[in-house]
């Protein structure tokens, strides 16, 4: 018999998949949409993967596999619905990914099927995360993630040590799901890997993010790209850096790529992460910029400093002051839904649109990297809006 | 003159320490159930504690010694009623020790007497805290607690490195304790110990947590049992882990016990916290295992992850994101009240029953260490609830 209280949580739940999401009046940058409400939370994972409803073997309705968070979560258009292949961690730290899908892209988002399962286990795998989803011309699409494993080079008694791998999973309808053997890098360490969604020169081009340790990034690093012939072999030989780590940025620490790159008609516009130390631990926030159509190696614009920074609610969570991304939507009106995770806790959305990203693209002022120059770029704005004033008065 | 501020202060005070409790109705795992109100906070702390009353020499009405917070208590169910032996810690950093009780458990806690002073100081002693109680068999009524110096090996101009060892105290009443020597053990940092409340083979068994260095575990660690002869003059020649530090768990990076354990007619029921690192620091969350009634050493229940972790509010504060028990009270009626402590600044309560808990501990999926297994448990469970939601429709 079904546990009585299982309606009782059923209708609770429904009310919250059921919540009209709504803008956030008080964020306002010109450039990104917010909305007051995450839109998926551990909250939002069905009773029915959590408790067990037969009241003879769960008499007091217990929660018996627990969920810790829903984040990180790649994103793909598909059929006009907006999908999200979420990673969602268990109250044991394991984290899995799990497709949740929306008619808007805002609200109304419902896990869908079951938790993502494969062909192959791997038998040193223990945690998988962070998946990016590229639909790629080839007609595939693919599912990058991270592959961590216990450091194999470390002592026994060592428990922290880890290897991150890149993982690949390919499906043509999200409902059955291929294993590929794990993208072979030069990198030790490899996370953050995105896959660009068209050959070039008949490759597959592979975003990455080489670094040496486990947490830090080590003396290397920074947002690279690779070249790789096939996907079911990945192999990619040489890393190229396209965007370093440099002193006193919002990226000085770590950088990395978000979702693979949106296509425009002034070039690839990317979202990536960049991380700072502080006495507090790390902040990650988000940043943009454009790469070249002609040569995705070529950045040819980037705003100075972030786009977006945890916000209000947003900095607290299990790994405080973390905005993070690695799912953004475009539909067919160039609507822009950016799928980003507040301190690796609950998954929000910030909208907007192809026209507003460009121009914030090419219009704003890049980095000057001191405060002097800092100054005259601000002085400048300042001066233009004086003479602005000025002439409207007359 | 007593200061005309006085009672203003004291009646607000009254107003705090009256406040009934209420269960918070936006947290639901069917094992525990939290509550809206933390039990003690700095503002609990007596307004005669901190500020001097007379006018003549206080005319600001000033807190002439603060209090900073009030947190991690041992717990003992005493004569019918609850008591809390608080750590309570001065705007100075120093924790001194302090008896709150309560008539339900759950609120309307009270300091009582003054801050527990005892007959014999230790000169190299600098700091004291986090005391688990045991009501013994042998009719004492102990306090263990940390008891922290300079580590003497240090160079002087090293101000961090400490050396954490076990002070013991005793007691019949709650009002008369007695310093005894601090506990000799192999390891040369023990934090978190417990006594078991009951001789095993003659001796006194005691929970340690032995460690390399004074924040980080190193190499060793775990939670691990010794013997002792005596608490007179208590030594421990050997720990014997039983619940090591494991890779990507919960308890990845160091745990250690909570309270004494709870004797159930299954098993010695155990409260822990483990501790992962992440790019904001150490977050301690808080599990259990059950131990065997025959042998105290086997470990015969422990689900996987965690049972309890920092919740809304409770991630902010001195030490954020940190849950930790080390006060547990059950009372004649099998109630179980824990005391938590979140994020190192103030006291909760949590409750369930004995009859829960043991449903969690004997009937929660274990552990599975790794992503794919973790995900075979959960479609399990799925599939089980679909095959018990197709009978309930027949």
């Amino acid at each position: 018999m079904i546990h009585e209280a299982y309606q009782l949580h059923k209708q609770d739940q429904e009310r919250l998949l059921a919540k009209k999401n709504q803008i956030d009046p008080s964020f306002y940058n010109g450039v990104m949409t917010r909305y007051l409400y995450p839109v998926l939370t551990k909250d939002h994972v069905p009773i029915e993967w959590r408790f067990t409803l037969d009241q003879a073997t769960n008499p007091y309705f217990m929660e018996r596999l627990g969920i810790n968070s829903v984040f990180n979560a790649g994103s793909l258009y598909f059929h006009g619905e907006y999908y999200l292949m979420a990673r969602v961690e268990g109250t044991d730290r394991k984290s899995f990914f799990a497709l949740a899908k929306s008619p808007n892209g805002i609200d109304q988002f419902r896990f869908v099927g079951e938790p993502i399962m494969w062909n192959c286990p791997d038998p040193e795998e223990t945690n998988v995360y962070d998946m990016r989803l590229t639909l790629h011309e080839d007609g595939y699409i693919y599912g990058l993630f991270c592959s961590e494993a216990k450091d194999p080079t470390s002592p026994p008694d060592d428990t922290v040590s880890a290897i991150a791998r890149v993982g690949v999973l390919r499906t043509k309808d999200l409902v059955h799901f291929e294993r590929l053997p794990n993208l072979v890098t030069p990198g030790v360490q490899e996370r953050n890997v995105a896959l660009h969604p068209e050959f070039v020169k008949g490759k597959y081009l592979l975003y990455t993010r080489p670094q040496d340790g486990f947490i830090e990034t080590g003396s290397g690093g920074g947002i690279a790209i690779g070249f790789t012939d096939s996907m079911e072999k990945g192999v990619i030989k040489e890393e190229i850096l396209i965007a370093k780590k440099r002193y006193h940025t919002i990226y000085e620490l770590k950088n990395g790529i978000g979702p693979a790159p949106i296509k425009t008609r002034n070039g690839w516009i990317h979202f990536a992460h960049g991380v700072r130390n502080t006495a507090a631990g790390l902040r990650y926030v988000l940043y943009l910029f454009v790469t070249a159509l002609s040569d995705p190696t070529q950045i040819i614009a980037q705003p100075s400093g972030y786009l977006l920074a945890p916000y209000q609610e947003e900095r607290i969570g299990d790994v405080s002051n973390v905005l993070f991304t690695n799912g953004v939507i475009v539909n067919e009106k160039e609507e822009v839904f950016l799928y980003y995770a507040a301190s690796d806790t609950r998954l929000h959305v910030a909208t907007t649109t192809i026209s507003k990203l460009l121009d914030y693209a090419f219009h704003s002022p890049k980095e000057a990297f001191n405060s002097f120059d800092c100054v005259q770029q601000r002085l400048t704005i300042i001066q233009e809006n004086e003479h602005s004033l000025k002439q409207s008065k007359k």
